[in-house]
């Protein structure tokens, strides 16, 4: 199936049914959320793979009682960069270096000028920045996940700031963005299983200059 | 080829070589970022495609006259509303209720829930959200634009109000946030394509919790 047809098949599971992903289409998954392009390669974000059953009990009532959280398999927590800094930029460029074979001075120039931009910013900005990056990895996670036939419902309907408590993430420097539980639809009780899929027409999206 | 072959295979292409990009590809390439996921259905921005030579080059130096800008096919401007009102939600509910056979009134507790947290937030935290919403249907065109061998550069790399001013975006509502542009590698020119394509190891990336 294309990549159309995958996104014609996958939404929004309301409801899943306990069924677990193996770990097999689970590496799939993770893989495309590895291989999501970034702003300058750097993966500002980290991804925290959940199955603990008693986790995902104390996550719920943090994301509004949405039972996906603990009928899915895995719950997936994006979690992005509190801010930029020059230490986490230079691990980064030294990494892509030496796995490239050159020497760590290559990048020197448009790191300097990258950080010249990023560090004086108010940190808001960044994480902003870092967000957007963590939602391109989401983004082919849930792609990845529908060529898999594995259900997958982007969640944005969660107390953030709480959910960083839970999971320890202000003392990593890490701020949750998008949560996407992943698992099979429970049909007979989905409300929105078969709900026609809505989108605006092309002449409201796009506008064409030739 | 999968979706994860798609991604081994793309790279963000430095420099293109001027071949046009079908219609029929164009299509698939567009289909895909409006069949993106958004947060309640609402697709909070608008995609500017654009061939116009002219247009093209008066964008290159807003974009710090990176040569895809002109070497490209088309380009695609993903512009985000820049603030949620009760207009542009209402619309877009009852356009989905419409299409669905359903009464308008269906949506009217999930509607004014949404509207009674977006319209008190300053309009910077809205556009935060619109904009993160234009970077889903950006991957979705970027990983569509990879099965059809289509080459696609995502560019955070430009002057978004220089270039709001010359669409005139602010007169619409909407806030540039990313670009795409979409055409064929100029291997033999290309600095970036024969570089390993480096991502961090799966230990620094995800945490798995059982």
């Amino acid at each position: 199936m294309s990549l159309i047809d995958n996104m014609q098949w996958r939404y929004a599971t309301k409801k899943m049914n306990g069924e677990k992903v193996s770990q097999e289409k689970l590496d799939i998954i993770l893989k495309a959320a590895s291989l999501a392009p970034t702003s300058s390669g750097l993966q500002p974000f980290e991804i925290f793979v959940i199955s603990n059953k008693e986790l995902l009990s104390q996550i719920q009532p943090i994301a509004f009682g949405q039972s996906q959280i603990v009928d899915c398999s895995h719950l997936l927590v994006f979690a992005a960069w509190d801010n930029y800094t020059e230490e986490r930029v230079n691990q980064r460029f030294d990494f892509m270096n030496s796995e490239r074979g050159l020497p760590l001075s290559t990048t020197d120039a448009y790191k300097s000028n990258l950080l010249g931009m990023y560090l004086p910013r108010d940190p808001q900005v960044n994480f902003e920045h870092t967000a957007r990056q963590s939602y391109i990895a989401m983004t082919a996670a849930l792609l990845a996940a529908a060529e898999e036939k594995v259900d997958a419902t982007p969640m944005e309907g969660f107390n953030p700031v709480a959910l960083d408590e839970l999971l320890n993430l202000k003392e990593k420097g890490l701020r949750s963005t998008v949560l996407l539980p992943l698992g099979y639809r429970d049909e007979a009780n989905d409300w929105l299983v078969n709900l026609k899929k809505v989108r605006i027409p092309n002449e409201s999206l796009f506008t064409f200059i030739y």
